[in-house]
């Protein structure tokens, strides 16, 4: 192993993420190896080995990359208001993340919330995660409501809590029922409407 | 193995079922074997075998007994109207289904999910209850159409299905990140309060 392949340099991680991303994909959680992982990768296992101590902590690794890219595609929302950024980011969260291994990673994200009881660090990345979320959406509902475009009786951090478990909701009849997240989708769009005061007729 | 205890009377069935349970709460859904199963009842592994060929095969009848003691005490629900049923039936949906070993089941519950793509028994067991459930709320909204209750907007089987999503994600959040239900349970009722006609103040 040479010096700069073991230096946990932008580019190695890189590497490591996709190939976890594939790894996942082929094997699931459950039967993931860091053999697996090195395998997708043009790492050795002991290159592997060198950068994250277990399989958990590259894991939490690659989760903690997911909520990166997810929060700057969220801050690259370009919307014109707090009403389409509500839209824009809900569009986001039903986004398929990987192209054609996405029903294979959608199962493998399940299986690592299935497991999160047990991996305290898993568990730590995934709620970072949904804190992110209910912190972005509940930011935007208040700026709605500044704006006096919201529904008086709407709170908007019960609201933002209402979509993160709804967008979960989705994402698990995905994975364990193969149904499609569409229906899900607009009538979150419908309820998140629901929550604006009624605009006058154009 | 004595002929009575082959047979797959009901009895046997319970007690499998019981010992099904205790078994998943215990060791969860992916480390599970027959051998388990066999310790937490009084039948030898060769019996559980008699009955089930496949560890598969016993958790769709175990789904499948989950599903109709759901079913049971659906039916039982007693409501004065479509409002109250709806009330009640998503009372029941959050209700823990086991006391003590609530966070394990649950657990359990959601590696199911997470396995059912490559398991088609257990996806078929998994959709099934997914649509006695929709169909069920499905028909409750209907019937609250019908009685000039709801708002004429709203869509009976996408409301459905909204809710089914909802339970699904609160489920799924609750294992993944423990966080309490308490907080969609009663975002749901009033999201589900939302779709009726305002009522007369009194």
């Amino acid at each position: 192993m040479s010096e700069s392949d073991a230096r946990a340099t932008g580019e190695t991680t890189d590497r490591i993420v996709r190939a976890t991303y594939c790894a996942l994909c082929r094997h699931g959680y459950a039967d993931l190896t860091m053999q697996d992982i090195a395998d997708e990768s043009d790492l050795s296992k002991a290159a592997l080995h060198y950068h994250y101590e277990s399989k958990a902590a590259l894991l939490e690794s690659f989760l903690e990359f997911l909520l990166e890219s997810f929060r700057d595609r969220v801050e690259a929302v370009d919307a014109s208001g707090p009403r389409e950024r509500l839209v824009a980011v809900v569009e986001l969260l039903f986004e398929p993340p990987g192209g054609d291994a996405d029903a294979e990673f959608r199962t493998a994200m399940l299986e690592l919330k299935a497991q999160a009881p047990y991996v305290p660090a898993l568990r730590e990345r995934l709620v970072a995660f949904d804190e992110y979320l209910r912190d972005e959406l509940t930011g935007t509902f208040e700026a709605a409501a500044e704006a006096g475009l919201l529904r008086e009786d709407v709170d908007p951090a019960r609201a933002a809590e209402f979509v993160v478990t709804v967008v979960n909701g989705a994402h698990t009849r995905r994975v364990a029922l193969d149904r499609e997240t569409t229906a899900a989708e607009s009538a979150l769009r419908d309820y998140v409407d629901g929550l604006f005061v009624e605009e006058a007729a154009a």
